[in-house]
């Protein structure tokens, strides 16, 4: 099976960490942008990388840009050039186009024009950070169902120095530590009279409403 | 234990949806902008929205900036901006300073000058977007060490209409099966003779290396 082939189209902050990690895992990246120090800042990293006007048709039918498997479309404020990119790879027979939005008036548009998929970066961001900032303890977070939920929570500094017997989690929260993660080490039957240090991450499965009370319980405010 | 207060400077994209989310969530938040029609444009969604500079040291003051718990500096373009407004929340004695950088360099000032905290957004939302091209069907993902993790894989193309026993994933990948997700039902003793349908959702356990192989089998090109 031939590896996807990608073009980022518009090199900003997200659209170049997008082409960056791609290439990255050994994936071929054309790389557009019609600022030249934009081109030249992620030429190294990537497989092409062009200066070109993506709202020029000619200059991207040129590029080939239809034997991409999936253009990402990451240009920011000119919302006017991202719909019309959006069109120009429509029309050409892009097989999958992915565009960033600035809004959802925006993203409305670009869904209705072709765009397989509309993504809002900052927004998204910003629910992540700020979810991080209610729960700074809590890592990752998998839902199992709307009940339950497997997380990775790092261990608040009043856990830290007590051993599991003593957190007494299965019974207070009815929680189960699956694993206890030190440094890289993980410990799937972690000795419940071993104190936790400061940097352990415990992962703990439970009803998500007693994960939220035990992680209330050991907040740090 | 008094709930955290929280504000935000900047309200772009990424720091109008933080202030936005906080506020969604029950929290104290102030949202500074100045711009005008940044700060309308949440003002009905967080508790005060203010217009103002925050590169001006009385104006902070005037807003008792120091006694927020958390103060997030979602300043983009305007690098320099970005770094006076740390260094005179810094002064001011913010307990909790999150600033959002847009490359390594500044990151490293605002590091360097007191930020508790440095965050990249758009690089790190490219990252995620980049992973998720390649792997699709990986929804989430909790690594429980090197060599182990739990994610949730969108049941593939490939693999609908076939049972669990059909596809024998334990035996074939040394994987296990926790959970099925279909729509918001958990099924954590999944029956192995039931079709699995489009949008159902895997929950597995599995070494990392086996996990890959399984994704990479049922991948879509
Ligand atoms: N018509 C166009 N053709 C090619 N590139 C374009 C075009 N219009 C804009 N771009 C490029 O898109 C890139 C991203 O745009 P901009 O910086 O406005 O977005 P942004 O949302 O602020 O980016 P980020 O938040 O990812 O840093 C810029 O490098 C810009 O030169
Ligand atoms: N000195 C300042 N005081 C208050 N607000 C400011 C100051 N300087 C810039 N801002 C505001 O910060 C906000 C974010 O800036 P900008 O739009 O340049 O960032 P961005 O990184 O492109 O944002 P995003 O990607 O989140 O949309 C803007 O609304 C701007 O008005
Ligand atoms: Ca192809
Ligand atoms: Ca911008
Ligand atoms: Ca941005
Ligand atoms: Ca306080």
């Amino acid at each position: 099976m031939a590896k996807k082939q990608f073009a980022v189209i518009g090199l900003g902050r997200f659209g170049s960490s997008v082409a960056k990690y791609l290439s990255e895992m050994g994936y071929e990246v054309l790389a557009v942008d019609d600022n030249s120090q934009r081109v030249q800042d992620v030429a190294h990293a990537v497989t092409h990388a062009v200066i070109a006007d993506s709202t020029d048709e000619e200059a991207m039918s040129a590029l080939g840009i239809r034997n991409f498997d999936v253009v990402v479309v990451a240009i920011g404020q000119d919302i006017q050039s991202s719909i019309l990119t959006t069109l120009i790879l429509k029309d050409l027979g892009v097989p999958s186009i992915i565009v960033k939005a600035q809004n959802e008036l925006h993203g409305k548009v670009l869904s209705k024009i072709g765009a397989d998929k509309v993504i809002y970066p900052e927004r998204d961001m910003g629910l992540r950070v700020a979810h991080h900032l209610i729960s700074p303890n809590i890592l990752e977070h998998i839902e199992l169902s709307p009940d339950y939920s497997i997380v990775e929570m790092k261990v608040p500094s009043a856990m830290v120095g007590k051993n599991l017997i003593q957190l007494d989690i299965r019974q207070k929260y009815e929680c189960n530590v699956l694993a206890v993660k030190k440094n890289n080490d993980m410990d799937i039957t972690p000795a419940p009279n071993v104190p936790l240090q400061p940097d352990d991450v415990l992962v703990i499965v439970g009803r998500n409403g007693q994960l939220t009370k035990l992680e209330q319980a050991y907040a740090e405010l």
